[in-house]
């Protein structure tokens, strides 16, 4: 309350607070007078109390989402992918591919080399959203039969971004997992859809969210029903041009203590220059991440997008060559993939000749 | 160019600007070498450019956006809405309304009351998004018909937002002007969706978007065919928990400077708390805002959102006392309603005791 | 606390708080406990708190700053330069003038010229803090010389910058204000310098300084003695580079709610280019600032630093020309010189003929 | 250019650039023209030439710094303390101890606990630059006096903050490195004066500093003639105010590519709360940093400054153990203290049962 708010003011406080169903306990200080309002169950509009009179400012103390919480479920979640892959256990998982799919031959050849690297999962992007209009936007349903030919022939699990929610249901169909872009992270008719269809999301930190708005949104998928959530931390906006995102890896120590859902890291958007990649890729495993996705291209002066990030399939290697160390450094190391997923792909190897 | 690129480098840099449709031009200097690249119509992937080897950095001179720039259109755009108010000419046009059209009663009195007091255009969420599933979503369509029913009590146009690309189309048919949220800037199907639609678009700057992509997400409108687009700043978002946002009044220059697009402001969400709204839009139009839209509720208290920062009618009234001889000071007036709106309105006024 | 927090170290926390001197309220909630500290003075090291076992967030209620808190003086305070110039009062106080020093002709010319045109402060750099070692650093004393010839020609005061705590009897010497910069906000052996020179000293806010740090910052200078202080928002650090700083007008109001404090706008560095100086400078006046402090170069592509955001002489007629009207409009009026000073100063305009 | 400028526009820049002593070399674009400045040997005022008529923008492509830049030096500086502790090379350094020395006790305890863990150099503050002026300040002089003692015992090199220029000698001639801590990054008389006195400089990233300007302060250092210098991430400011700091490990591979001096991290301010550090003190050692600065406290909940974010020593402990084959797994190792420094110190630790 206001250091001038009268005792009827405080009392309309105390009245509305009881009105909304909560506890009121008043603290008198030597400054002011605070009111606790208790029993907050992640349901109060805060907003109703700060247009009261005398009211100064609106303190939450608890949080506001409820099933992403470590209060919810003590124990940590862990999501098992199509190819029994597991995210959120003691390996790290690492997921690799171009920014896009581009054609049959670029995606089964990066699909490939990047399996026999070490990644279980592949990426790559079929519905792309552009800053500009007069970008290169994807292929479309096209590019999502493409993933599916490559996971056939190599074993991998498939991400891939899903951008409006008409689209949720087709890239179900053929994705082990459904990416939420960074720019969607707030898009909640596309959460809604993408929480009630059945298949783990990967959802991507808003440029400019904070922690607290980043469960929220992974709220709105676990409240449709889906406890399959995977959270990515990918850079957020900074005052400094030089290095475009910052990736905030304190993030994933923050996340883990506040959520029981796996948390993985994306060096690519994060740093947006393939230099950086490696060094914090190898920083966000140490950091305690649940994984990585990783844009790895077999060409990448001739990538239609995002081609300045885009590891040569050599530097992956090398990337690979880091972070197992690291992992087994702190009890941890590289996922691998399952034995039937394994067999499946040492055929595709063989094939993989075109 | 990097200080140690070879003149191999340099002339591969040099075939690719070619290869791609451009000149280059190479300027030997001091540190290092810089190649120009010459014709630039806005559809350069510079990723592909940053990825060269013996490449530095890659900056970028001419604007990626086309049709909204004042290079292509020197002279101002106007936008006219359905009751005749036009935006972007010399009178400043007042928005109002609740943050949520709450029922019949709720946005019929706001209506008649913000009419009367000066506004030409009502503001009212019937679908609304909210950073907790839990919060408040919205009347849906029943909100839309209780719009349109006010404004033909009132005269007043209406603007309200649209949340998803299938909701596009019933928004369209019952709004004067869709409005696309901060949230949604970067939403490329909502936005393709809106830009076919006819109708005009409010257009709110994402929470943390540069001017360039705020005029990015306003060119794909343009591309679609749509010229009626008013741009709405709205608050970006800073480091200080004290103010929540920054209302960003410079972008009202700049963005003049840049694009022939109207630009109004929002000083509700801008600022996020009563007390502060009313000196920012009067900063707001000494900065020279095409237009305010401002939340006023009937009774702030006890609104189902954003009653914090939603004014009293009577504060309203004190806002346009303000602004009227501000505008005047800058060579403009306020904004009012058509005569044929007016008459109508002053009917509906007597209608409104209900 | 942490809902895992035991009875034990709840009750641990209880003894620390009384240990300090402090009242210890504990509320058990549906999610955990909250302990309210009720008696804060001001001096609690919440890092102790913070530090102890359970313990999950310390949230602070109280404000840690207080002789320049709202609580403690609850009239405005007004500031008078030896000029009989008031600040914080009805008038708003313009203060122009050259970003630094230069030479004898350039500031007297500019004096004599802003002086005519409606100033009642001159401004001009000294010693001048360079981002870069090779940059101009100031004429040093040489240049305070010259600011008091400039004052007893013109009859204006005089509000320059000191860098360093043992430059600022010498600053005072010649001064009627003291110029603390952004860059040297926080930099409290010079705070505590100034605060006991018995000189009224301008502090503008830090890059990136939130409103309670700039605040606190004040405090230095009152816990020394000095009670006249004023603030200056001066644009803070931002995402867009496009914008360079985002000078935050919302900090007016705010910064008049929480403290009795006068505050002036600077727009030059608020904005960092001249054509958005006069918008800015009219939204800042609208928004509430007690005063406006301007870069006015007579021939600003020829000066030797902050020529880009310099106003000619006729830009800054025209902002006092658009300035006068909007300060009306909400009750207020532009400040000019007190009799005295003003026949100094006719007659030193006949005399700055040279 | 702007598109609209003239060719006596356009003439009058090709002057201006000649006149100050560079090429110009203009380039017509499809939009508009640029004018290329050749020869920028750091020291062009853009100033200037953003005042010019018809310019629409003036873009960097050189690096306003100079002896700091890899361009300047090719191989990386190597920075050797009083106790032959090299930093910048194959050895990660631990720095260790506590926010402020606070007594003699506390300080020749914690310094043998962290010596004998593995750290090579001994933090600690004798003067503070604290927010609130109620905030304790510091032991000054006798803390200097304190921490000799501590070397004397322990062989570790001392690394300790000088917060004005007067105090720069003092510092210097108790301590084998300077700290400038973050709000004095950009205080220049004081980096002059550190630059003079002949000893190693530890320079912190300010709190929303970009990295061109952390180099140029360090720039400052060199050009006082002190190759010495160490810079340290530790933090720059974000919009989340969950995390308080971003700890900006991209800025680690950044800095390295720009320019040859070494980098450590700060993970004590940067993440501000104890259970963040050692993730994040991994993460840096795995991104490449050359050495960390950690706060660790005997009794961290009875610390008079930052208690919240000081380790336990056996947290540092498992900290040196992580860190260890992290740096490894990269091809380095943790530092250790030279022969001569090590038989001192075990000398120490026998006589340190007070």
């Amino acid at each position: 309350m206001d250091h001038r708010a009268t005792p009827e003011q405080i009392d309309r406080v105390v009245d509305v607070i009881e009105d909304m169903g909560y506890g009121a306990k008043p603290m008198p200080g030597r400054q002011r007078t605070a009111i606790g309002l208790v029993g907050n169950d992640g349901r109060v509009e805060s907003a109703r109390l700060e247009g009261l009179e005398g009211v100064r400012e609106v303190i939450k103390v608890s949080k506001p989402y409820k099933q992403v919480s470590r209060e919810w479920r003590e124990e940590d979640s862990v999501v098992t992918l199509g190819n029994g892959v597991v995210i959120g256990g003691r390996g790290v998982v690492l997921m690799a591919g171009p920014c896009a799919v581009e054609g049959r031959e670029q995606i089964l050849d990066i699909a490939a080399q990047v399996r026999n690297l070490g990644a279980c999962v592949l990426r790559g992007g079929a519905f792309k959203p552009r800053t500009s209009p007069y970008s290169f936007q994807g292929l479309g349903v096209r590019g999502l039969e493409l993933l599916a030919e490559a996971r056939e022939r190599t074993g991998l699990a498939i991400v891939t971004e899903a951008v409006e929610p008409e689209g949720v249901a087709a890239v179900a169909e053929y994705a082990d997992m459904i990416q939420i872009g960074a720019r969607n992270m707030q898009n909640y008719p596309l959460l809604k859809r993408a929480g009630r269809v059945g298949k783990p999301v990967l959802l991507k930190r808003g440029m400019s969210a904070t922690i607290t708005e980043l469960l929220l949104a992974a709220e709105y998928l676990l409240s449709e029903g889906n406890p399959n959530v995977i959270l990515c931390e990918r850079g957020v906006r900074s005052f400094d041009p030089q290095t475009r995102n910052v990736l905030d890896l304190t993030a994933i120590p923050l996340v883990k203590s506040l959520t029981h859902l796996p948390i993985v890291a994306d060096p690519s958007h994060g740093t947006g220059v393939r230099t950086k990649v490696t060094p914090m890729a190898r920083a966000a495993v140490a950091a305690g991440a649940d994984g990585l996705i990783v844009e790895v291209h077999p060409d990448p002066p001739e990538a239609l997008s995002d081609g300045a990030q885009s590891l040569y399939p050599e530097q992956f290697a090398e990337l690979v060559a880091h972070c197992g160390p690291i992992a087994r450094a702190i009890g941890r190391n590289l996922a691998t993939l399952p034995e039937p997923a394994l067999t499946g792909a040492v055929k595709a190897a063989v094939h993989t000749t075109m």
